[in-house]
């Protein structure tokens, strides 16, 4: 080969591969020399180069918490492997649009090859994860393509941090007749599934010689869950009912029904009652009838019986033609049997710490639905807190003393700071204050009793963070940063101080920044509520709430298309295709 | 009610369903006083006026003839049912597309309910037609939803005009193993599934411990079949595999193989052979293995057996991944039982006469593919014809006699001006003068046996119709203006003279206007045939394809899906979730 036709296939496979060359010239700075056995950019042993000091992170999942994970992970020194059953990432909180075709399935899914930061050595495998032994580091897997592999389905995979971001499944709380006759809404396939059988229904209430009792059973869909989600989907089914399917059925259209039935007193009860109030009285208005205080406790292929709790118990039978269940969510079952494993059976999710590092293993971190974090109590380390802030081991505490460590003690048990504001104390000299009653600053001095009186009601104040995009997608991003400075912390920590131990934690613990929460009601109105409790109801909501989920797509792709998506929507309407 | 509040409910009556107000005036004035009994225009029993001269007219079907029939048919006079499993129009053509992802499924579909003109009364059920019973005028249907309709899924349509548009199942020719194993590409369901598939196969081929040779199997994609289809989905999956899959699937990129088999000696052989050798060698180009006389003789979940016609019909097998059958077309079941009740059971397809009337049976028409026009031949009215065309009786046509009828005789017999123009004759003359040597043009006279012999090569002309959508879709308009001008024809008939009859025929007979044929090669190449054998071949037919695909969408909705999925196919290329 001339050396012209070498230059000329060189530049040729930067311009056809950048990401590749790019990879090979970080991994050559990087490894300082290793051998760099890449012959080819495109050959099929690519990925297996043998670089003996990357370490080995294997990724359960594809969903917010990994996606996120992958995106913000730009350290070459990793070599990530991500199993997940589904190769793309798909934008959840768009399902409820797209089980009415507001939105298209695909318009909400990004391939997960797409997603990783260039530069970072990412395989996937599309398989499921089956089992996970923590003591030999290896990760079982199976693959979900049900075609024939010659047996060869299975494979383990061997790690070295093991990152955990599988989600979780849905909850029937074990009710009989949930999982043969009721539609779900976690998945993609969930969504596309609803829209099939909302359109089902609309067609078979549609047929000659079914009586008009049998046409309002089928016509009437139950949705069991008054969370977000449920009611979501309820508001969103009410649009596409009234804005596109009766004008292509007439004549049924007074027998539609939806219902959403809900265990508890109020729909939304995680909002602000400013906004359950609104969502209560605008469904009633739309003729989606709430009902409260309703348990579900049997669903057969026809009739949800539930147990009416205001009214002493009594069971009900309601007929329906389609039922989405939406309450809540429940472990996986190779996370229950990791669980078991590691001495966690007792709990509903993988307990962490608050590095996301799961108790109980080594290298293994959590994080997303699957996971929640156990966060230390204070009271469990007030000897050790006081003997690191006594730093003249007087047996006394000072307020200069305590203030020393007070920045370490925010950082490590955020309920400290969150107590502080929610009582409205400026600073640790008002809670010390408060226990030693009205004495000058300067003079406080407190023993160890004294400080647990102080201290005693911090710990009420910790809260379990709630299972949403939005706080997987922040775990996902934290330990992503830990992963890429994992070296430099090492040797310089940035963490609080081990009040148990020697010396400060390598990172800062995950502190996770709620940004608000939306909830479309239906009729281009979405309700919102901000951080600060402050709260938006109506149609500038509606679009805030466009311009943020538009903002939040992983994608430019899909950013176009979920955009062009409602533009259709407002000129063409929602299509009725049964396909 | 005030008559102010009456007005306004009026008017937003008008506003809201102009539909169905513009219905009610066109009834109020075509049944010029009969009871009409529409209380409220939203209320169920809108469809089940009792208008006693309406005609049922029962459609079966919603591709691309009972589609078309719809769109076309404009008078009020009848009450339409259509009766299909599937709810929607796809527009075929495209499903090729559909299969990697450069056009989505829902882009190239509309619910069937927005096709018809307003006006028209039109019920459509989602059932698929089980039986017909000509006889009693009356078609057996089944809803295709599998869900529970305690046990109402059955139901009967009377008609008065029957219309068969349900076009063809795949014809397997009985090979063993196709049916189990192969993909198929007629719905748009199954264009869905080979999307699916072939992310799969990379997935799979993609899993570790994996041998090489499996991923060659995996990765192989045969396709049986090299007519227009096979050629087109052969030519996406090339483009998709090397536009868009090897940039996410890098190390496996040269395991890739595509085979076109084909029983015959050539594919695309119902085109130019210009066409056929650009295809043949731009394939070879492309790494497309191009395998011809192969006919697949059966097919196991792994393996492919092949007769290999030109080496003495040696059998072959040949692993594979994924395999998509696409060599004609078959009878569907009920239409076969139907064919044997009105004795045609020995026929490929329903044969009708030149006005798609199906033969044997009153008021049941036939178009699209599950039809074939049964076209009379001259030699059989040979008779009749001279005796008409003799109007002195004489025993002896002149060519002034003969001149009177020849309008008739194209029309009737379009073999006639087929073979006058591919014998270059200018006129009647020209073909008499052959049959009696060169003689002057006034002086020619023949006699009955004289006339045979003129006209005796005539009927091979005649040819079959093929089976594309262009067909389909000029036989529904075809068929939808005679409905709409039925009774006037009844009056003032506008047809031929009727040889064998008196009087004349009420419509012309359908006659097919050939507008040309696309193959699409991939690489944005494109060979078109268009009328008068004109060839184009490469960018611009593409471009041309472009814009006719465009043009022919049913509605302004898939039309501007169409061309935003090709707009983000250029921008983003195709999307490799698998969903």
């Amino acid at each position: 080969m001339s050396s012209f036709a070498f230059f000329r296939r060189l530049s040729k496979s930067f311009h056809d591969r950048p990401s590749h060359v790019k990879l090979i010239l970080i991994c050559t700075t990087v490894t300082g020399g290793g051998l760099l056995a890449y012959s080819d950019a495109g050959s099929s042993s690519a990925h297996q180069v043998a670089v003996t000091e990357k370490k080995k992170v294997v990724v359960l999942g594809t969903g917010w918490a990994a996606t996120s994970f992958l995106k913000n992970l730009n350290n070459p020194k990793y070599e990530v492997q991500v199993v997940s059953p589904r190769n793309y990432f798909a934008f959840t909180p768009l399902l409820p649009s797209v089980t009415c075709g507001t939105v298209e399935a695909r318009s909400i899914v990004e391939p997960v090859r797409n997603i990783a930061k260039k530069g970072v050595d990412v395989l996937f495998n599309e398989a499921e994860c089956v089992k996970i032994d923590a003591e030999n580091r290896k990760v079982y897997c199976r693959s979900n393509t049900n075609n024939n592999l010659n047996g060869k389905e299975e494979f383990v995979v061997d790690y070295d941090y093991l990152i955990i971001a599988v989600g979780a499944n849905v909850n029937t709380f074990n009710t009989p007749g949930v999982v043969e006759n009721c539609h779900f809404l976690k998945e993609v396939e969930d969504a596309q599934k609803i829209r099939r059988t909302v359109i089902d229904c609309f067609e078979r209430a549609n047929l000659p010689n079914i009586s008009e009792e049998e046409k309002k059973r089928i016509l009437h869909f139950a949705i069991v869950g008054g969370g977000p989600t449920g009611v979501e989907f309820a508001a969103s089914l009410h649009d596409f009912v009234n804005e596109d399917m009766i004008k292509l059925y007439p004549g049924i259209k007074d027998l539609v029904k939806i219902t959403l039935l809900e265990a508890g007193n109020h729909i939304l009860s995680m909002f602000d009652k400013r906004i359950t109030a609104f969502a209560e009285d605008k469904f009633q208005r739309d003729g989606i009838d709430v009902k409260t205080g309703s348990m579900v406790v049997k669903v057969t292929d026809k009739e949800i019986s539930t147990k009416e709790l205001k009214n002493g118990g009594e069971i009900k039978t309601i007929p329906y033609g389609m039922a989405v269940w939406s309450t809540g969510i429940g472990t996986r079952p190779f996370i229950k049997d990791f669980m078991s494993q590691i001495g966690q059976a007792s709990r509903r999710a993988l307990a962490t710490d608050e590095w996301l590092r799961v108790e109980g293993c080594n290298n293994v971190y959590a994080l997303g639905d699957c996971a929640t974090i156990n966060q230390r109590k204070v009271m469990e380390d007030i000897a050790a807190i006081f003997k690191k802030a006594d730093k003249d081991n007087s047996g006394t505490l000072t307020v200069k003393e305590f203030q020393e460590v007070m920045n370490d003690i925010c950082e490590r048990y955020p309920q400290v700071e969150l107590y502080l504001k929610n009582n409205q104390m400026r600073d640790v000299a008002d809670l010390l204050k408060a226990a030693k009653g009205d004495v000058k600053k300067e003079s406080i001095e407190l023993n160890i009793e004294e400080l647990k009186a102080a201290l005693s009601k911090v710990d009420s104040q910790m809260k379990f963070l709630p299972a949403t995009a939005q706080v997987a997608s922040q775990q996902g991003t934290y330990l992503a940063k830990c992963f890429n400075r994992m070296e430099n912390c090492e040797k310089n920590p940035e963490g609080p101080l081990r009040f148990r131990g020697e010396g400060r934690h390598r990172f800062k613990p995950f502190r996770y920044k709620h940004l608000g929460q939306f909830a479309p009601l239906g009729g281009e109105q979405t309700a919102a509520q901000l951080p600060g409790d402050w709260v938006s109801i109506g149609h500038s909501s509606q679009w805030l709430w466009y311009s943020v989920y538009a903002s939040k797509q992983v994608s430019w792709r899909t950013r176009a298309l979920v955009v062009s998506d409602w533009t259709r929507r407002f000129v063409f309407g929602r299509d009725s295709s049964r396909i």
